[in-house]
C-alpha cells in the first residue's frame, strides 16, 4: 500500500519574535523542516513526502535546500489560509485512493521512527492513528465563570502528530466545510462519525514554538550526536 | 506575616532505575533537593524552609549535607505513606497559624523566583495559590469503553508547584480524613468547600521523574551558567 507524508508548515511563526518563520530555522546546523523530512525518509524511503508552506516561501525553500545541498524528493505544495486549507492542499496532491497518509507539523523534527511506523501499521489496520502522551502533571479544568476544578489525569492524554489514515477516509473527512474546533486533522475526521485510534507518541516530539523550544532541540539534537 | 516553605521528597524514585531517589541525583554537581531548597532561600531568606524526607533517609542526608558544604538552616521532618501525610507532618511543624506556607514538590528545582513571590502575595491576598501552565498541545479526554473526544485545550491548566496557602485554612483542611482524589493540596483545600487561585507558573519548573528528565535538568543548569 503507497505510504505518503504530509508535512505541514504553513505558519509563519510569529511567535518566535524571529522574521524568519521558525520552520526555516535552523538547529543543528539544518532548517527545522529538513529535520523533520529526513525522519520520515530514513525511516521509510518509500513515504511519498509532500511539503506544505506558503506559496511566498517557495524560492526561500529553494535556497535553503541549495544552501543545505538538501535533495530528498518532496512534493512542495502551497498553503492556505488556516491548517485545515493547507491540509486539503495536501491531500489533493494524493491521486490514488488507497493509500496511507501521515500528516505531520513540520516543527516536530523529533518523531521517532517507531512511532512513525506503528501510525502507518494502525492507520492500515484501523483506518486510524493519532499519537498521543499521558501527563507528567496534575490537571484542572477551567469554568467560564473563573472557577478550576481536579480532573483525573489518566482520562487525558496529550495530542501530538503524526496523525495517519486511510486516504480515502481522510480525503473525504476534508471534504467538510470548514469548522471553528478543526484544530487538527483527528477532529475533521472524527466530524464525520468515525471514532480515532490513539497510539504511543514519544514524548521528545515536541512542537518547536518558541527559542525556549529551540534551545532545547539544541540539546536533543546533542544528546544524539554524542 | 511569617513565611514557611515545605518542601517534600517522600518519594522513593523507583522510576528512575536508580537505587537513588530522585531527589538526592546530583545535577550541576549537587543534589536536586538542595537546588529547590536554595531557591526559596535566595528567593525570600526569611521563608522558614521545611524539609520532608523518609525519615530512613535521614543519615544519608546528613552526610549529602556534609558532603556538599551545604549548610542551609532546615528543619528535617519525617515523611508519611503519602503525600498527604508526608505534607501533613510537615504542616504540624509550624506552629504559628497567621502564616503563609508554600508546598512544593523537591523535584521541581527550576521554579522561578518571580513564581514563588508571586505565590505567597497571593495566598496572602486571596487564601490560595496554586501555580500552573497552559498546554501547547491539544488535548482529548479518553472514555471507560475505549473511545477518546476532543477537549478545548484553552479550558485545560497543567498544575504545578508551590501550591501557596494561609496556614491557618491549609492546616484546617488537612485534618481531614485522605481521600483518593487528594492527589496534590490543592484538592485537599477545596474539598472543605473553598475554591482555590490559580498563578501562572513557569514552564521550566518541570517534575523530575525520569532519567530523560535528568537529563533535561542538565540542560537548563548548564544554560544559567553559561
Amino acid at each position: 500500500m503507497k505510504k505518503y507524508a504530509i508535512i505541514v508548515a504553513g505558519g509563519s511563526g510569529t511567535r518566535m519574535g524571529s522574521p524568519i518563520p521558525k520552520q526555516y530555522l535552523e538547529i543543528g546546523g539544518k532548517p527545522v523542516l529538513m529535520h523533520t523530512l529526513e525522519k520520515f525518509f530514513l525511516t521509510d524511503s518509500s513515504i511519498n513526502l509532500i511539503l506544505v508552506i506558503p506559496e511566498t516561501d517557495f524560492d526561500f525553500w529553494h535556497s535553503l535546500c541549495q544552501k543545505h545541498d538538501f535533495h530528498l524528493p518532496h512534493l512542495l505544495t502551497k498553503g492556505g489560509k488556516s491548517r485545515f486549507q493547507s491540509v486539503r492542499n495536501g491531500l489533493a496532491r494524493i491521486l490514488d485512493h488507497d493509500g496511507l497518509v501521515a500528516i505531520h507539523d513540520g516543527v516536530r523534527p523529533f518523531v521517532n521512527t517507531e512511532v512513525i511506523l506503528n501510525s502507518f501499521q494502525t492507520a492500515q489496520d484501523q483506518g486510524s492513528a493519532i499519537a498521543v502522551v499521558a501527563l507528567k502533571d496534575s490537571i484542572r479544568k477551567l469554568t467560564d465563570d473563573g472557577k478550576s476544578f481536579f480532573q483525573e489525569r489518566q482520562y487525558f492524554r496529550l495530542v501530538q502528530t503524526p496523525q495517519t489514515f486511510q486516504v480515502s477516509k481522510i480525503k473525504k473527512a476534508f471534504e467538510a466545510t470548514e469548522l471553528h474546533h478543526f484544530t487538527d486533522d483527528a477532529t475533521v475526521y472524527e466530524h464525520q462519525g468515525w471514532q480515532v485510534s490513539l497510539i504511543a507518541g514519544n514524548t521528545e516530539n515536541i512542537k518547536i514554538t518558541t527559542p525556549e523550544d529551540m534551545e532545547y532541540a539544541e540539546f536533543i539534537l546533542g544528546k544524539k550526536t554524542s
